[in-house]
């Protein structure tokens, strides 16, 4: 699945080329306009009341995190707007929300007459900053929930208002937007945590904590402060079901030299959990993390021995803090951590995607029979089916994201999340593109697989092998350690730009461990983050160029890849180099190949993958002999 | 030609991966020792004077030049050490040289016991920076020619002294070294200016110098200062001869939205010149720009209107600056516009890489009767030869750089620069290496072929065939407007990378017309700066690929390419698609292509690019039927 922000922020609205693709929204639900009017006045009586001129609702929630909870879609509540990025501000007078290019129709539908839209990218259109600071100017407030904003962030908006004579910027500890929905506002979810044992996880969490404190030394830190989900999770080795398909808890945690602290609600904490945590951890309540950071820093920080901080942690977690007794981290450490799997993931990885490959092959092979039978089912249909093989498998816990099951011109919506009322009928004359993937105790997956049942056209067949090619560019590449997935990208792209061709999104995501199905720091892709981090042996990442032609169709090969050592004739400058090993185990579309483009090189790959994912699958066909014969056929010598 | 640092800085030392290959220096010459004794000592006592603790003597030209003239090698001179980088320090007590692995054994063989040799990047040796800030711990005086050091240098220093509680930099505006080389140094050239009419130029200077405005006016500037010897010379349309191989002049030039003031030796500026500069252009003393910037800065800039620098703009330039009335642009406006070649120049680069690779045709087939009749020439004989070859040609003016001739191990010196004493025999036997350009009047030319008069190694024909897959894949690459030369890079290493070899030095860089053979600021390469700028219509840049077997021989292939739109059947998000012509004129050593390893399309390309070879040179060899022959069948179908 295409990874929008692994981080994102209210920034990445400026960058609208990097973010077109996020998390899978509802472009298929019908829209429908919220009138917002009685929100609206409740919340500038608050606003009134505390002082604010201006207020801003980011979309993000306290943790930074890629998906929400319902609990925390203030933006959508205040605005009407359910598009996955976006920021409003409201003032005395006006209201606008800003959002970029993916979501301009689709707010054009939902804001009603109180809302100014803000087309971020096109040109004379003010940024969100450009707009609020123009509404700040002459001394104004300007207010924003502290927990919502980062550092960075905050600091960047303070310098530019007072650049610009306007006023200030007032990080908020109370939000305003929760004080409206009142009653209203979803709860936060309480579901219990569980223990991911030590045949999932590999590592003891007391010998994480231990490399994490000897991280903490070597940036001469007193204390490391972690507010994204999943690097507690993957810390502790805990799990929760806080956040749909996301198996995080809403948790801060602070580490120091000598102790650990989990801040969550307590409810959580089960006894068996309490024990399990021992001594080692300290159990308070969420909240408690301010102050106690704060008193922390008073007492026991210096400008030689500062408390760490990632770049995503919020600006209500720095702003109790003197300058000087505050590092921000370049490198976050657990993310950094958590992306290098040990043996034990790396086993529970691959074996997890040899089995959702398994179900994967018996949905094809179901959609084939199925559309030859001429059965009238829906893009809804048969996603649950997918879901519904996906669920015998060992392991399955839930799917790793909604499943993008799109037929014909859906298939060029690249977040295009089928609705039971508004969906497609999967028909056989049309290219299928279904993304699609599921936690499993022992490994995430994530791959998507273009299919046509029927006669395509000579268009659809030449870009499905251009996107093929590029996709096999990158899983046959190779190079020395210490590269980075930003210099892979214009491999997976190289036969569309022969062609003038291309595709909006990025080429590749890492891959999280029963975790979130996209985390940092890696990626293949133009974003100059990725450049920053060079590919390591045992880290997972998805290899998933594309290409889409509006209103007709959408091809998209994914496969999650797995950094190995490669066994190179030289090795020159006693360099290590470095490959991918394929994880995902489905046969590629036969019937979409254009032969003819294909060298040799590639076809021989095509042929090894194709036998190795027969090997590897065929033992669950055992009693199927309609699907095993259809994956015999599929993984055909080309 | 490889490029080392565009702008090569004192910093450069510190990034041995990015700078492994410089200007081109005497490899081959015999290392002699210079005694540095008593140098030393009239320095210190000059020193005392001065009341300067430590001094730093940099490599660079007050204009960061790459090439600098012998007048401004104050860094031998005091050191002994006649390699192309490297910084010297000296103390009361103490003498230090710090170069990059390029040089620790030529730096052993020429520094005498007064100096300690820094090799930077090994573990464990302190960087120059580190060395001088522990010898001034205590409040020490560090001295440099304020001159030598960019504004940035010197800030960055100046700040770890003080948190090192070391003494503060002091930026000199006398130079120590020049004190004691004294009579012996050599003087500063004084050949006289030559206008470069516009048939070669294209573009009138009072055009030019109004572009120029308007980007000051972009930049809310209200004058900027020009450093760059290449900049100034594009911009007046004016060629010198101050710096071997560079058709420059010692200068600086102050444009202001009204004025325009050359600064140079006026020794310099004939009445032609005078005259042909007219009222546009004041004319004032090298010197005389420190005195005018500062009393303008004072009187004309302000906070609004900023006078505007570059990067490689000296301390000198901007220390009497007020902070907030002075901005340093990442972007050099006219080396920005100076990349972009104009229709008279893109005719000119590419009529003039044809009548070279006339010579080196010429040269080659030359080469194969003398080995084959077993004459014995060595690497400068025949070195002389293809420079004799080139003056018959048209516009010639000189070499752009000195010829890299070599044989067997030499070709594997990367900076190999071959000397009469000393340098070898070329044999029929072995690889023949030959990196070479000429300075004409309607272009710069710069190119490399790789030889084998005999019977190559199957590992030889090998390695040519990996570099030369490379060298195609850059040729023929397509890419959306907007892509920079730092993603183009891995196109020439892959096939290298699969079998786990690969070259240290970068891929391409800019050329001039009939300027510096190494121009910024883009390039084919991992060095970030590369990303930062896009290849547009009009560039050149070369295609460098290489690889090189220590002991054995050295392979590279280098072409000059124009970047040019090409027509893709589509146009995916109604981008332009850009790419290159080759426009090197020298067939590729069929010798040692390895047949075997190309597929179609490498052939089809190769093949076409030979076909043009041959229909550009034929009619240079009409009455050379030996040559035209030989050109026939080097440039045959394979």
């Amino acid at each position: 699945m295409i990874s929008g922000s692994l981080k994102p922020t209210i920034a990445r609205i400026l960058q609208p080329q990097l973010s077109v693709l996020s998390r899978a929204m509802s472009v298929g639900a019908t829209a429908t306009r919220t009138d917002t009017t009685a929100r609206l006045a409740e919340l500038r009586t608050l606003m009134g009341s505390y002082n604010v001129d201006v207020y801003i609702v980011p979309s993000e929630d306290a943790h930074q995190s890629e998906y929400i909870a319902p609990v925390d879609g203030r933006r959508e509540f205040i605005s009407g707007f359910t598009g996955s990025a976006g920021c409003a501000i409201v003032t005395a007078s006006k209201a606008a929300l800003a959002t970029d290019g993916r979501y301009f129709l689709q707010a054009e539908t939902e804001l009603d007459s109180n809302w100014e839209l803000l087309k971020q990218g096109l040109p004379d259109v003010p940024t969100w900053q450009e707009w609020a600071l123009r509404e700040a100017e002459g001394g104004k407030n300007v207010g924003v929930d502290a927990t919502l904003i980062s550092a960075d962030q905050a600091k960047s908006l303070t310098e530019k208002l007072a650049s610009r004579k306007g006023g200030s910027l007032i990080g908020m500890d109370v939000n305003l937007i929760d004080l409206v929905w009142a009653d209203k506002q979803p709860l936060r979810p309480k579901a219990p945590l569980q223990i991911l044992g030590l045949e999932f996880a590999g590592k003891p969490f007391e010998t994480k904590l231990a490399d994490i404190r000897k991280d903490i030394e070597k940036y001469k830190g007193s204390g490391l402060i972690v507010s994204m989900l999943d690097e507690i999770a993957w810390l502790f080795n805990l799990r929760g079901d806080d956040i749909p398909f996301n198996p995080v808890f809403f948790s801060y945690a602070f580490i120091t030299p000598t102790t650990a602290t989990l801040y969550i609600d307590e409810d959580k904490v089960t006894e068996k959990v309490r024990a399990y945590l021992g001594d080692a951890v300290t159990i308070k309540p969420y909240n408690a993390i301010f102050e106690d950071v704060k008193v922390f820093g008073e007492i026991s920080a210096s400008a030689e021995s500062k408390v760490l901080v990632t770049s995503s942690a919020s600006w209500a977690l720095s702003k109790s803090f003197d300058e000087s007794k505050l590092t921000t981290l370049k490198t976050a450490p657990i993310e950094a951590a958590k992306a290098v799997k040990n043996e034990t993931e790396i086993k529970g990885m691959r074996a997890s995607h040899v089995r959702d490959g398994a179900a994967q092959i018996k949905y094809f092979a179901w959609l084939e029979k199925v559309l030859n039978s001429n059965v009238v089912l829906d893009e809804v249909d048969v996603a649950d089916k997918l879901e519904e093989f996906r669920k015998e498998q060992k392991n399955f816990v839930g799917l790793s994201f909604p499943t993008i099951s799109s037929t014909g011109s859906n298939g060029a919506i690249i977040h295009y999340q089928p609705e039971k009322k508004t969906c497609a009928v999967v028909e056989k004359s049309k290219v299928y593109l279904c993304d699609s993937g599921a936690q499993f105790l022992d490994g995430t997956t994530d791959s998507t697989r273009t299919m046509h049942y029927g006669t395509p056209t000579p268009a659809e067949k030449q870009s499905y092998t251009l996107v093929l090619k590029g996709h096999m560019a990158v899983a046959r590449a190779v190079f020395p350690k210490g590269s980075s997935g930003f210099i892979l990208d214009i491999l997976a792209r190289q036969y569309l730009w022969r062609e003038g061709l291309d595709y909006r999104h990025g080429t590749g995501h890492g891959v999280g461990s029963f975790l979130n199905v996209h985390e940092g720091p890696i990626g293949i892709g133009t974003r100059m983050t990725y450049n920053e981090v060079p590919l390591d042996v045992g880290m997972f990442i998805s290899n998933e160029p594309g290409y889409y032609e509006d209103g007709q169709y959408g091809i998209r090969i994914e496969n999650v890849v797995q950094v190995v050592e490669k066994k190179t004739p030289f090795s020159f400058g006693d360099k290590k180099y470095y490959g991918f090993d394929t994880v995902t185990m489905v046969p590629m579309c036969q019937n979409l190949i254009e032969k003819s483009m294909l060298d040799e090189e590639e076809k021989t790959w095509l042929n090894e993958y194709h036998a190795e994912v027969y090997e590897k699958t065929k033992g669950f066909f055992e009693n199927d002999p309609y699907t095993l014969a259809w994956l015999k056929r599929e993984t055909a010598l080309i």
